[in-house]
């Protein structure tokens, strides 16, 4: 039987993806969509998303439409199997939002985490918010619902955001009627490790401004110094001296990277990870050995993704020509739903015979 | 040489009009429609605005639907020479509200009196605006910008929601070209007694609620037995007595109503209304006398635009279909600006052969 699995995941498109976006959701929504459990899978562009914070800059966002697009397909999204489309190119979600727009109340938007964090991250004060960017708690209600979708896999940073999205639809279907929208189910990781990985420089967050991110597009040459100049333990001065793991980004990236055959291929003197903490934590283990091992292993992951890459850049026409398909496709679905909810909402008058005939009949009869 | 003057004007659907909406915009609109110095005029029925805040009533506004458009019609309002709409089948409204909402800041819509004013008279409070009831002077914005309209006749009370129009036009010419969007005009009323016609109780604004309203469609009854209990000068209790008409109703709604010609016909013992005051306030004219005159100068106003109306209740279908084609209409014009504004957003993408000419040239240099 198949799957009735509708899952969707999306990116702004504000610089290049890294691997922080491979880790924490790109490696997955590949192998989701290898394995084939799903009716339907969107993976999407957000590039009206992005504009709510750079309306300034939209060249920005404009310029890197195709950079996302092409870091998808590298890491293996296949649009055979995965529609992959632009956001702004499907105006039925900015209707579907207006519609939900009526079902939040303004200080219920206030009290949503992930936008007061967003709001922080920014260096929005409480003057200078967009309203768009306050509200887009409520389009992204739209993005997820216009596609019927019921799976939503994201970081759990994002779990108020889907929250909201639920609330919406049941109060949608309560006013308008049951099982007129669907509501998503949060996907949640399932490794600690790939939650967030922190910047090469030991930072929370990988950040194009800090400059402390590894692109899927930079060049063997460019990974090698990023990995060979990333923060270890500071405390760790002499090869002999113990070394600490915790907040050490080198033991951090081999987490989410390596695996078991990566040491009998590339370091056979460990058995696994494990053994190579051990190790290092016990102090006669240089920090330039675990970059040489880390940097292998990224080489390994990301040399077929840069062949790729290298490929799709050679007909980007034919990328946008992609992009264009799957935004059609995925728009038709969209209005398949908006039809839905127009019907719902009893506003599609003109096509509404019982409102007609009744108020027809009605008038008559005064 | 013709005029290029975009009039547009609206009204929310969420009852019958009344003599208020005559007085105040109705009666206006038809004489600037008949005496044709526009490109095209524009009214609309704001049904997608009225939900803002009837989100647990839909089934009010779509019965309301049909009475503002046969208010409309009954008034004189010609198909033939003005476009009449309905706001929610213009999708691209959705679409430009979406856009705009990147240039409008969560403080600066805090500060629109007009919100602040029908946040109290709806009794929001602070918890539980609906969020699109807060950003409803964006969307504002975007039914008279995505009509190019140059000239909106309105109330003073609306003047704040056009100075946030013409912020958000400046904005968005500001970033993505000049030109791109146009810059209404208020047209405000040229006669003070139109501002703002009080209930038949004396209260300040006619409302469905208090009961104080006469209705276009009200018959010659019910509006005789209006005007016989409205509200006058509560000292006047003898004939004798001297009057006020400084808020006395039935004074304020001469002033809004009668001509000379009336006099001539119905009271010839005066020559006009200032002849009449002068009587009632030096003593010695009853209320009942003066009622009766307002009565005939009603009755001669709507006994035509009732006929009228008696006529197109007959066929409820025509009145939709009337609906559908201006609707179409107006799209036509919606969309138009909405390539345009797309084109100089630069998010039409897939139809822009410089940007994926050059981003192949770049990429096939690198």
């Amino acid at each position: 039987m198949a799957s009735d699995k509708i899952i969707l995941t999306g990116d702004r498109p504000t610089g290049r993806l890294h691997i922080g976006h491979y880790v924490g959701s790109l490696r997955r929504r590949v192998q989701i969509q290898d394995e084939g459990d799903y009716k339907r899978m969107y993976v999407f562009i957000a590039d009206a998303q992005a504009l709510t914070d750079n309306v300034d800059n939209p060249e920005k966002v404009r310029q890197n439409l195709i950079e996302v697009a092409l870091d998808y397909l590298s890491v293996g999204l296949d649009p055979e199997k995965t529609v992959i489309y632009v956001q702004s190119q499907i105006p039925e979600l900015c209707e579907l939002t207006f519609y939900f727009m009526n079902m939040v109340t303004v200080s219920r938007l206030q009290r949503n985490p992930t936008v007061k964090t967003e709001i922080q991250m920014r260096g929005f004060s409480g003057e200078s918010i967009p309203v768009g960017f306050f509200t887009y708690p409520i389009s992204q209600a739209a993005d997820i619902t216009a596609f019927d979708a019921t799976h939503v896999p994201v970081g759990e940073d994002q779990k108020p955001m889907l929250e909201q999205t639920c609330e919406i639809v049941r109060r949608f279907n309560n006013i308008y009627g049951e099982g007129t929208l669907t509501e998503p189910k949060i996907v949640l990781p399932d490794n600690a490790a790939c939650l967030r990985l922190p910047g090469t420089d030991g930072k929370a967050k990988m950040s194009k401004s800090l400059g402390n991110c590894i692109y899927l597009s930079d060049t063997a040459q460019e990974l090698k110094k990023k990995v060979m100049s990333m923060y270890t333990d500071p405390l760790h001065i002499h090869v002999e001296d113990p070394g600490h793991i915790e907040g050490n980004t080198v033991f951090t990236y081999l987490d989410a990277f390596s695996r078991p055959d990566h040491f009998a291929e590339y370091w056979p003197e460990y058995q696994n990870l494990d053994e190579l903490k051990e190790h290092y934590q016990r102090g006669g283990l240089g920090d330039m050995k675990v970059k040489k091992f880390l940097n292998k292993i990224l080489e390994e992951t990301l040399a077929p993704v840069r062949e790729r890459r290298k490929e799709y850049e050679q007909d980007i026409p034919a990328v946008y020509e992609m992009l264009r398909k799957g935004s059609e496709t995925a728009r038709e679905a969209a209005a398949a739903t908006l039809d839905r909810v127009r019907h719902a909402m009893k506003i599609d008058y003109f096509d509404d015979a019982q409102l007609i005939a009744e108020q027809a009949k009605a008038f008559s009869q005064k």
